[in-house]
């Protein structure tokens, strides 16, 4: 049976389980928002560990917080950090309260581990107060923002890293398939011809783009607001805190923190999440794309395009013996629909902001970091599982080329767009070939064909049989 | 060079073009809002026809408005009905003041006509007055959504005519290809067959319910709010107006339109709004769905799945002879991310309602009446220039069907998932048929696979061959 | 020490637990998608119990199950109705395979219990084979989207009676304050008066509506397409089979369950849950219009408008003693924003259906039933904790009145527009009272205005004062 | 009487009115595209002529086209950049064909106007093909973009100084405010005091980030893909030419403009445009908050915050006289409605590209140009109607400050958040002030309070009456 203490607040009593070390405030959190059942996620219970153990910091350097204190308070931080506290972070990720149950969750659990360090019971908050002590010097719209950063930091790094090897794997196709000749399509249609290796070379650098937009939006989280206290004007941090606090976070999280340089302003408004929510939205959109080409060029295995061929990861259906799907596609395809209806999420929350705060910063963190999370669990499988083991149907891929009309629009430039619509006319009714026509209508001669026709060449700027043109 | 007279307000004096029938309301917001360059949609301006005639008739009958002003009155507005003034209708499209533009420019514009009726020379408001007379018993805050009532009723009759002939249009596919066997495909991987005609025939049925969705969401616009006045509580509107003024707008519009329940609910509240416009969205994803499904079965000709003809409506490229691409459809698709962007916008809109009113509606009515629009555009077009003209490639289909390994599928009740799954590994992996591995292991005799492997059978429901199932 | 046991598929071999009732698809699942590490909704798991068992019960009675298989399989199912297996339910929540791996898992877990239950190992499918007898004559593709249907409706009673309590709430406050005079705004500025019942009744109706449309959309979901198999064909299903299976749903979950009339359509259209995805975000946007709006009333203490009190439900701030703050409004906003950032992914995922199958919808269903849970949790609190206990500040809200201007828009009727908009000009300049510039102008008779200044009376539809109206 | 000529292509011949300058490619997608009614964006047409005039530049350099010809192209272009020929082009802004339509209205146009220049008539096209010559070495999926780039660049200037002269504006009400104190607030609850100006100075940042935003996005757009042709491969480009196409239209437009480094990549890819539309959602974001802000701020006169006071720019009401409504924030809380609406569609354009081409592009770019529109006209009326003539209620401002209990949160640092939490309590319920309770419970001097309640000290970083503090 679980047995209870009693806790004291504003609004009166409240029995808390005995063992837990979060206090009254957490459990009334509790009671207001049991809304989805998912707890903080784990990087923003360590980075609230790296804001409290920061400010304990600095607050004892400037005099205001007892040596003796301030130990078991870095101590109880440094437990956080390490995940040892993580149980007992219990309030719910869609909260009211612009984020001061996760603070207060944390203050609590924080101080009752410093007072059992202090030789204390938990409870005993004279001995060390979730407010005064923990959370001295900061309010939840101080703490709360900057240790959102530092969650989207850390979860940052992990995603550039997995942004990183997913570029290299996509590269690698790149480079295997620059030979392979096949069509291109344009409205889904055959048009002209292209390579393979040019075709994920476009993945390529569109997801060097993304990793830039990721890696320049991040850097705007580097600005935090500790120091604002409530409403940015820093009432009741003292100047030399608030430069401590910075530079110890910088220190402790090794990221190049440092104070706004407004603390009203990075108080209330929220563009670096809209615009880091955006670049994840962006990168969503273009692997979603990337994701929808290879569904498309591996459809078949005989009914479709079946240009490659994706890795089998598991039996595609239930019913349907030897079919199977590319499901590592489909992932990322719904990742991207998740990330998007997040950024709308996050995007909702920011325009409701009003004055001083933004009290939507809940859902706004939950979306942003289940977006983080999302994007760098699928692209790690899309690489491994789908990316990597990519093979092209070269000879199927070769012989679709040279059924084409499409390399029709390179005799353009030597007969003009009318005439050649007119062969490719009738090479499409007759179901003949544009060299056939062309030579029994006395367009080209079998010299100028060869050289014109020549779909390799057309793979690269130029005209081919240049010399032919009539200038 | 244009003349001027000179109009006062409660901000001062404005120069207004002499032969304009707007005044100085109108030149206001014309200075305030140049946004979009987009006068009224010509439904809403007459719109507000009907609700100023009908206002003037009930103010007439319940004795606070003169009837020889009333006549006059009267006469403006139908003016306004029959498009003779919309040139004066000259506010933006997008507007503060929720809408006080709209109704002012037509309280301005019947005045003005009003008065000369009656003898008088634009701008001598003594004889009738855009508030007192026009206006009467009005507020934009019912006469605004009112409008916007009998627009989108009107706006619905031609979208459910057009939708109704689309509709028909699929469904005399759906009989002309019941007969077309195809390869189904999930995931667009090969599946088990189908009859084009079933695939016409499941278009047919979602855009069925499309239209049922919307003609449902349109009968919430039958209760209006005139005689709410400012917030609904109909200050300023005699119970005997109120109910006169419904009677007479359904009487001249021909919609049964009726006073709703609770005027301060249908004065704050667009959920009338939200509804009609997820109706529209719905329709929107669908047939961008459909646009998309045409767009790959017609994909080719040479290096695609080639299944179906789409009707030639212009030459596809500036450089590719030849080509012809689905435009058709993908203006369909275009429509419809403009319909979904567009119900963003009036879902942004409907939430930032505030107490008695929701000042957002102009940019919300804004969007969803070119949502009304542009589908019924797009759809007619879809219908004459694409769905009609669709012709079957059915040879290409049938023998599709034959090559695949999908149909392995009709064996599982008489073999097992397992024996199946090993069958069809091996057919992919050698591309030998179904049939031959069949009979060459033994695992079924000529005359079951006959009967089980008929591919137009397995379009069906049943288990082809029951007659062999060891039970 | 964990064991294993072997287990074989199309695709080779993998270990399983020992003690996992899931399998080697199950298995393959776990690792193509790490991604959300959701697993799924409870009540999807419960609803492919009973789907399993529905069908199991459909093929013994059309002599294609074994009595005996049949029996264990309905047992095993049975088992995971009651929620005793959900621990063996490991797949994620998004998941590329259009939830193949969802129903692979039920199939997996619901077989090796039947084994068990014929005294056989976990593992030994000879016994209990998980595609041929759990998922006989059913594709993930029938199967899955029907587990849907029934999440959706034991959800939607849930969400229901929610709703229904909720509105009981509202219409309490609606009577309790049907008294209170207070200020009526639109675009936050004074207008005319109102009272505060009147303002919950506007509530009260609006999510009357929305529990209809709710309602209505969920009538939808009895259509369900058990017997389409893969592609809504229904091959391999025989006639008797399917409609036995929905006899037996409909009978084993209470709902009305019939089969759909075209399985096709069924199967690859998603507009039922996008109609009731929209309905949800309807009311969603709704709900944020109500909470704001209570915000707003209860903005203060001392610098807001201060009409209404929330009642107290947690300390407000980290830092600033004796705050409260309305959290109970803000989880609804912030729940708003989820339901419609979801429904924005919901329609991302049905537009990207393709020909016979739409295979986004494991996160079509992740968002949808999210949205169910959220909008039900965050109803019940905001009832219980802000709606029950809200209290009215008469006296503040009268006085508001008293010193407004907003009710010189009486005096209209009386006066004409013109003459009344200079007093109230002259009123806001002055600070003086309409009633004294009247008076003092001449412009009405202290008797007039003493009918006329009656803002009760102005709360109703009406001329105050009608009599004295010159006609 | 309107005449006609006829003209041929592909799929046979049409009647083109006699004196238009586009031809029969024109009229077919009048024919197929009669969608929004709204002909393409001024600016786009402009880009037209800069990427013909270029083109034909190039070309003729390069030895490929006709001295004679490309003189009169160029004439024929630089006209279109004029905007001369602006009416004849005719074709929807929505369209099917990747925007082959814009590109051949523009083929059209120009060839027909150098015909006549050559001393041809229109429809000669012998003379000049509006294919063969002025499309000469391009392909829409080249020149379209590049237009496109060129379109957004010189909105983008038009836009980046209206946003400037906005920040202006907000910094000089920043200083003109700087000791306006008034109370904070979160959660709409009373915080502590800051300054009118300080909230001015947290606008102009985020702002002026959102001119960095906007300008780094826009950068993007100097990579142009002039010479990609089809697909991107460079099919009848030649290297020289795409040197001097890039070069040329750098020169004439007045851009960095450059060839990109990846022709396939920039032509199928859109990432620049769904990061410039999500840097203007951002701002639209932000400035829909500013606007929520200004008009909680301007609430009232009498029974709302009445802190400031906006510009009062037309009669607020059509029947309640003297109203004036915050009619220049409701346009810019529309505006971004309506950009963050645009950007959905931009987003759903974005995800739909495939393989070697977005065909989506026209409905793309009408979004985007559209934001660009109504942000910088929304913005321009903001300063000049809003912004600028805002004026601050100072002594009401400063009364509220001093009958709030949000300052006690500065006596924390020297009694403790439970103390202080005590001393709130009683104010709050009592009425009675903060300093009273502190000096009858004996819990600080006067003399501390003094120092510690200054409320001007408030709204710096510090801790007031820091001598004080019990370390």
């Amino acid at each position: 049976m679980t047995e209870y203490r009693i806790e004291r607040d504003l609004l009166g009593e409240k029995e808390v389980p005995k063992d837990a070390y979060y206090g009254i405030q957490t459990m009334r959190a509790r009671d207001n928002f049991p809304i989805t059942g998912y707890p903080p996620h784990e990087e923003l219970i360590k980075a609230f560990g790296y804001v409290k153990k920061a400010a304990a910091m600095a607050n004892r350097d400037v005099g205001v917080l007892q040596k003796k204190i301030a130990g078991a308070v870095i101590l109880a931080a440094e437990e956080v950090i390490e995940g040892k506290l993580s149980e007992h972070f219990i309030v719910d990720s869609i909260q009211g309260g612009a984020g001061t149950s996760f603070n207060m969750n944390a203050n609590e659990v924080i101080a009752n581990r410093a007072i059992e360090e202090l030789g204390g019971k938990k409870g005993e908050y004279m001995k060390v107060s979730p407010n005064t002590h923990v959370n001295m010097a900061q309010s939840t719209n101080d703490a709360f923002p900057t240790a959102i950063h530092i969650a989207c930091l850390n979860l940052s790094k992990g995603l550039i890293q997995t942004l990183n090897e997913l570029i290299e794997a996509v590269k690698k196709k790149e480079e295997e398939f620059d030979d392979v000749l096949k069509m291109g399509r344009t409205h889904l249609q055959d048009a002209v011809p292209i390579r393979l290796g040019q075709e994920f070379g476009a993945y390529r650098r569109v997801l060097t783009r993304d990793l830039k937009r990721i890696e320049r939006s991040v850097g705007h989280l580097y600005d935090i607001n500790m120091g604002a206290t409530a409403v940015g004007t820093g009432l009741n941090a003292k100047p030399e805190y608030i430069e401590k606090v910075s530079k110890y976070l910088a220190e402790i999280t090794g990221f190049p923190l440092k104070t706004a340089e407004d603390l009203v302003d990075a108080t209330q408004n929220t563009d670096a999440y809209t615009e880091l929510s955006s670049a994840l939205k962006i990168m969503a959109i273009n692997l979603s794309k990337i994701a929808n080409d290879l569904r498309l060029m591996s459809s078949g295995p005989r009914t479709g395009l079946n240009e490659i061929n994706l890795p089998a990861r598991q039996p595609g259906s239930s019913i349907m013996p030897g079919k199977v799907n590319p499901v590592m596609c489909e992932v990322i395809n719904q990742i991207s629909f998740q990330v998007i209806g997040n950024d709308h999420t996050i995007s909702l929350a920011s325009e409701a902001g009003q004055l001083e705060l933004n009290v939507m910063e809940p859902v706004l963190v939950f979306n942003l970091l289940q977006s983080f999370t999302i994007l760098q669990n699928g692209m790690d499988v899309f690489r491994k599982f789908a990316i990597d083991g990519i093979t092209a149907n070269i000879e199927h891929c070769r012989e679709m080329v040279e059924h084409s009309v499409g390399i029709i629009t390179a005799i353009n430039p030597h007969v003009g767009y009318e005439v050649a619509s007119r062969v490719a006319k009738e090479a499409i009714e007759t179901g003949r070939s544009v060299r056939e026509i062309c030579l029994e209508r006395g367009i080209l001669s079998e010299e100028e064909l060869n050289e014109i026709l020549d779909p390799k060449e057309m793979t690269n700027p130029g005209i081919a049989g240049a010399r032919f043109i009539y200038g």
